[in-house]
C-alpha cells in the first residue's frame, strides 16, 4: 500500500467508519481471541465494595449439585448461614419480619417500623432470586429487608416452592396467587413487583402472566440483573466469564438450576425466557445491574425491549459489582445508595 | 472441616452474604486473574452489527504518532476518509450541511430539510469527540447527522481548534463560543448540548463552565460513552480491554492524545475529567454505552454521579458494542434505535 492509502485504511478503521459496502463482505464473523490477563480492585468503589469484588470466585461454582438431595442441602445450608446477616440488617433499618402464608402461599411480611402516611395504602411484592431453586426461608429476605427500609413500604416476599419439591411453573404460580391477593388489598397503581436475578425475570414473568389473565398491572416495577433470557445470556456471559466472582460462568451452578427447575420444559419460553416475550403495557420499570455481571447483556437486552415496546424504563449499572452484589448489606455504601435510587424510583411512580 | 460446616461456608459464599466482620479480615485486595478466552461474536444482534463486532481490533492502537505532525497527518485522513460515509448519509436522513463560522469558531450547519413546528425554536449544539486531538471537519459529522435526521432538530456542530494548532482548553473555549452565541438565538430550555467520547466529556465540561460563568443551563444534554475521568477510565478499561475493538486499551492511542491536548495541565482538573466536577444543576442528562466499551465504567460512574446530584439521569447500553460504536451508519438497526431513544429523550426534556 502506499503510504496514503495505509493511512486512509487506518483513519476508516479508526472510528469505525465503515461503508455497509466492507460490513457486507465480511462472510465469517470471527470470534475475538483475549489473551490472559490480571485486573486489578477497581480503585474508584469504596472500600466495603473493594472487599466484595476481591473475594475469590464462588467455591464450587463449576460443580453444582446433581442430585435432588444435593440441591436441596445447599439451599437449606444457605438459608441457615443467611439468617446472621439478615436480622441484624433488619433492626438497623427498622424492619419487623414476620412470616405467614396467603392463599397457601408461604410468605415473608418485611414491614417497617415507621410507615409515612404516604404509603400506607402502598404494598411491594417481592420474588427472590437464586436460579429458581436456591434462597428458601430467610435466604431471600436481604433484598426485600433493604427495599422496605430504604422505600418506607411494607414488603410481601414470596417464599414460592421450589425443587426438589415442586417444579415449573410452582414459582411462577405462587407469585401469582400473592399478586392477586395483594390485588384485593390494594389499588393496582400502589402496588410495586420487584426481584433480582431468578426473581428479576420472574417479576417480568409475572406481568406476562398478568396480561394473559387480564389482571391489571402494577404501577411499577423494578427488575433487577433479571435471567430474562434463560437460553443465552448474552456478550456479557462471555467477556465476564471468570471476572464475575457470583455467577462466574454461564455453564455453571446457575444454568443447572434452572435447567433443574425447568424439568423438561422448553428454556424458550416466555415463562422462563420473558425477553422473548411482549412487553407492551408493562407499568415503568426500572433496572440495576454491575460492570462485571454476568447478567449485564441480559439486563441490557431487557432495557432496550421495554424502551421499544414503549415502556418508560431507567437502567442503573454498578462500577465493578458482579451478579446480584447490590443486596450484600447497608453498610456497604453501594447498596445503600442502588436501594436510595431503586426506591425514589418506586416512589415516583407508585400511586397515592 | 465436617460436611455440615463447609455446606454453611459454601452457601455463606455463594450469594456473597458476607458479613461486615468478614469483609474486615481482608487485609489485600487480591486481583482477579482471568485465563485467555474465545469470545465469540454474539448472536443476539443485528448481522449488520455483528459485523461491527467482528471488526478486528483498531490497527496501530497501540502506536499512535509521537509527533506533532504524525497527529495531524492521522486526524486529516480520518476527515478525508469520513466523507464517504457522512454525505450518502446525511442525503438519506434528508439532513443538509452547511459551514460557517460563529464568532470566529468554525461549525457545521446540520439542518433537517423538514422541522416539525414544535422543534423550529429548538436548537442542538453537537461537540464531537476523538480524544481531543482527532476527528476534525466532516470526521466530527456522522453523531451530528443522525441526531438532526432523527430529531428532526437544527444541529451546529462546533469544528473547535485541536492539537497541534491549539491546546487545553482551546476545545472547552470554542464550544463555549458557541454556547453563548446560542443563547443570544434561541431561549436556554430550548437548547440540547450533545457528543460522545471526548465530545461527552466536553459537554459536561461545558456545563460546569456555565455554572462558572452564571450562564443559564441548556433543556437537556446527551452524554455519550464519556472520556469523564481521563486519569483512570474504570474497572471496564480493564475488564474489556482487547475485547473493545475501537479503544482496545486504556494504555492506547486514545491516552496519548489526550494527554497531548493537555499539554502538560493536570489531567485531573474537571475541565478535562468532569467527574471530578460538581454536577448539581445540571440538566436532564441521557446517556449511553456499550457492553464492550472500555468507556463503560465512565459512563456509569457519570450517571450516579448525575443522579447523587439531584440529576434526572437516564442510562442505554447496547448489547455488544464497543466504544462509539453507535454512531456508524443510520443501516445499522441499533444505530438507528440508539438516536430514536436519545432524540426522543432531548424531545421530551427540550421547551416548546
Amino acid at each position: 500500500m502506499h503510504k496514503r492509502d495505509a493511512a486512509r485504511a487506518f483513519a476508516a478503521a479508526a472510528f469505525m467508519l465503515l461503508a455497509p459496502a466492507a460490513l457486507a463482505q465480511q462472510t465469517t464473523l470471527a470470534p475475538r481471541d483475549v489473551p490472559a490477563k490480571t485486573i486489578p480492585v477497581p480503585g474508584d468503589v469504596s472500600p466495603q465494595l473493594q472487599a466484595v469484588i476481591a473475594h475469590p470466585l464462588r467455591s464450587g461454582w463449576n460443580t453444582p449439585p446433581t442430585t435432588p438431595q444435593g440441591w436441596q442441602q445447599m439451599a437449606n445450608s444457605e438459608a441457615e448461614a443467611a439468617v446472621a446477616v439478615v436480622e441484624p440488617m433488619a433492626k438497623r433499618l427498622h424492619v419487623k419480619i414476620t412470616q405467614g402464608t396467603i392463599d397457601g402461599v408461604h410468605v415473608y411480611r418485611v414491614t417497617p417500623e415507621t410507615i409515612p402516611a404516604r404509603d400506607a395504602k402502598r404494598l411491594l411484592i417481592h420474588v427472590h432470586g437464586g436460579c429458581y431453586v436456591l434462597n428458601p426461608g430467610e435466604a431471600a429476605l436481604p433484598e426485600a429487608v433493604l427495599m422496605a427500609g430504604f422505600s418506607h413500604i411494607p414488603v410481601i416476599s414470596v417464599d414460592y416452592r421450589m425443587p426438589p419439591t415442586a417444579y415449573f411453573p410452582a414459582a411462577l404460580d405462587d407469585a401469582m396467587t400473592v399478586y392477586k391477593a395483594a390485588l384485593k388489598m390494594e389499588k393496582p397503581q400502589d402496588i410495586g413487583v420487584f426481584g433480582g436475578s431468578a426473581g428479576g425475570a420472574l417479576t417480568l414473568e409475572m406481568m406476562l402472566r398478568a396480561k394473559q389473565e387480564h389482571l391489571p398491572m402494577p404501577g411499577a416495577i423494578d427488575v433487577n440483573t433479571p435471567m430474562a433470557d434463560a437460553v443465552d445470556w448474552g456478550d456479557s456471559s462471555r467477556t465476564n466469564a471468570l471476572v464475575d466472582n457470583v455467577l462466574v460462568s454461564p455453564s455453571g451452578f446457575c444454568e443447572s438450576a434452572a435447567l433443574f427447575y425447568a424439568h423438561g420444559h422448553d428454556m424458550a419460553d416466555p415463562m422462563i425466557s420473558p425477553l422473548n416475550g411482549d412487553f407492551h403495557g408493562f407499568p415503568p420499570t426500572i433496572l440495576l445491574t454491575g460492570t462485571r455481571d454476568l447478567l449485564l447483556s441480559n439486563t441490557v437486552r431487557t432495557e432496550q425491549k421495554l424502551l421499544q415496546s414503549g415502556v418508560p424504563a431507567n437502567l442503573l449499572v454498578f462500577e465493578g459489582m458482579s451478579h446480584f452484589q447490590f443486596t450484600i448489606n447497608d453498610q456497604i455504601p453501594e447498596d445503600r445508595q442502588a436501594f436510595t435510587e431503586l426506591a425514589a424510583f418506586l416512589n415516583r411512580h407508585l400511586g397515592h
